[in-house]
């Protein structure tokens, strides 16, 4: 195995696949790379079992042959280098020796054979979407998934398409983010995608207009970057029937801008964070939504100016539950829906209908 | 007490004094910020008792008054604020009332009294310097000192002027960092301030040609830098006579270029930094320097370009120690001086002679 290739192109590689490849594991080879020199190209791959990211560059090949690296020393030793031609070769006995200009880097190296090999899949592309608006979707959903692992199927993010909508669903039994977006001639599929696996994805696609293809398998999902490709394996189990939750009606609506309530709420978290609940109360009166906050060390009284439209209410909320979702949302205006002080609370933008946020109010006793 | 003055006044004052406000205390006074509105100015005062930093602003003042508000509180709730102009009044009962625009933020303050008095000390400013050159001073030093409390003076920098030169020196046993400046009509002194709150004042002072103002009492150091003032106790005891054990001759003399060199110790600490010892062995020949190092991953060699005067030497090294002190050496070029293996190495400025480091080699059984 001998290549020689710049430096900035070897480190790019390194740094897509090393997002797969595992620090902490009982398994050392998962803590490497698999790098396969063929004809004129070198193929990087690294695995945790969970996802698989593989990636190619074209270099100049001088030998063929594979060998597997450590995927923190090698990345960093690259990453250190001048910017100049790296050449890399199998020496002997596994040892791989990496020289760029002045320095010589001799590391020892682990079989190939012993790498796992990721699944083979049959790439049928049945959808396609813009790097851009899968990040989009990724981070307006994500941050809803379940943290624990009491019902694992809501760790992950409902990938589904039906009637040619394409929707990102998550929930945590608090709250709800819904994220959906037309796609032509697209066959229905329901699958949950590992919220780990979207965050990983989310760190390697660009802010472009670039295509994703995305391929199924009963128990994979493929993301085909062009020339990176991720695998990961698709989390067992039924999502929760998410459409029976989302509420038709309302009572009370309002009108924010939401930049304004963001601000406010933010600073009345300040103190609800103190507390131990966590917790905003919103008073909705006549054109303005009063969020106030306490704990031991004082009171915080927000006023935003707001449309409503209906009732009056008084209502509780876990300030982070509404925190994150307005730091997230891609609206100026947003709407928010109340039916009682017991019923959720939806948030919805003023200017489409391509995501939906629910959340559970807190019930107070005094209230 | 009732003033008015903008946010971003206001909170620039919380930034600086917040820097001596303690955070895990038993003494929950020491974690506020005590507010003194006077005639035309508010002065703001935190301490942790080692350290105290007052400040002051000028304000609309509408009633004169004091209280301590809580430091991460009150800071956190004003930085969020939108910037215009802020409220503040002491209701009563030690309740403080903080507005801006809709925002209402009532947060319980404590009595001014219980707020430990900063020694008052008569300000006949011996010394002068900018606070540029007293940052730099600060950082070409502080590195250097102990991080254990085995030898409290050694954590701590010296403040030394002799025949019209200031010196800050930091040792530790294993290496010392000396930085030095001329003084015009300064009398001599020599005292010991704790690097914590050196830390502290270079996180407070600008880059610019503004002087600082230095006072000394028997145990304490005020700096004064305009509407602001830091004081700090010193630290008892003698410091070390570094002066004998910086090396007067040398058989060995490298010239380097320090990026150069920087980039190569960086590397080879890569592997030393997996070894348990953080070795870095340099071996000098003709015209190079050879930096290696191994561990059970691999190894690295790199070669350095220099010019060498004297001897050959093999001499061995902790990596650490020489990363800082290329970190921070002001210099394009450098030289290292050696007398043998076992003796300090002394690292200079080819540009300059206001700065001295030494460090102490490891000694090797094989070498």
């Amino acid at each position: 195995m001998f290549f020689t290739c710049e430096k900035s192109i070897l480190q790019e590689a390194i740094n897509v696949v090393q997002k797969a490849s595992s620090s902490k594991t009982t398994y050392p080879i998962l803590e490497g790379i698999l790098i396969n020199v063929k004809e004129d190209k070198v193929y990087f791959t690294a695995t945790d079992l969970d996802i698989g990211i593989e990636t190619y560059i074209n270099a100049n090949v001088i030998k063929k042959g594979s060998i597997v690296l450590n995927s923190k020393l090698f990345g960093e030793f690259i990453r250190m280098l001048p910017n100049d031609v790296v050449s890399i070769e199998l020496v002997d006995n596994n040892y791989v020796k990496i020289t760029c200009q002045k320095s010589e880097f001799t590391l020892i190296g682990n079989n190939p054979d012993e790498f796992p090999k990721l699944p083979t899949i049959n790439e049928n592309s049945l959808y396609e979407i813009s790097q851009d608006l899968l990040r989009t979707m990724i981070k307006q959903t994500i941050f809803a998934i379940a943290t624990d692992e009491t019902r694992p199927i809501l760790t992950g993010v409902l990938f589904e398409v039906k009637e040619n909508n394409l929707s990102f669903v998550a929930l945590d039994g608090y709250r709800l983010s819904l994220k959906k977006v037309e796609l032509e001639d697209a066959g229905n599929i329901s699958a949950v995608i590992p919220g780990k696996t979207l965050n990983e994805i989310s760190k390697i696609i660009e802010p472009s207009e670039e295509k994703v293809k995305i391929t199924f398998t009963p128990n994979h999902i493929l993301f085909n970057l062009g020339n990176t490709k991720v695998i990961s394996r698709l989390l067992d189990g039924e999502f929760v029937n998410y459409r029976q939750i989302i509420p038709q009606e309302y009572k009370t609506k309002l009108k924010a801008k939401k930049s304004e309530l963001l601000d406010s709420i933010e600073r009345a978290s300040l103190l609800a964070r103190e507390g131990k609940t966590n917790l905003l109360k919103f008073n909705i009166e006549d054109e303005k939504l009063i969020v106030t906050s306490d704990s031991q060390f004082g009171k915080v009284h927000e006023e935003v100016s707001v449309e409503v439209e209906g009732n009056g209410l008084k209502i509780a909320f876990n300030a982070k539950y509404f925190l994150e979702v307005l730091r997230i949302i891609d609206s100026e205006d947003i709407y928010l829906e109340f039916t009682t002080n017991v019923s959720p609370c939806v948030v919805k933008k003023a200017d489409g209908d391509d995501y939906i946020y629910l959340v559970l109010p807190v019930r107070l006793i005094e209230s």
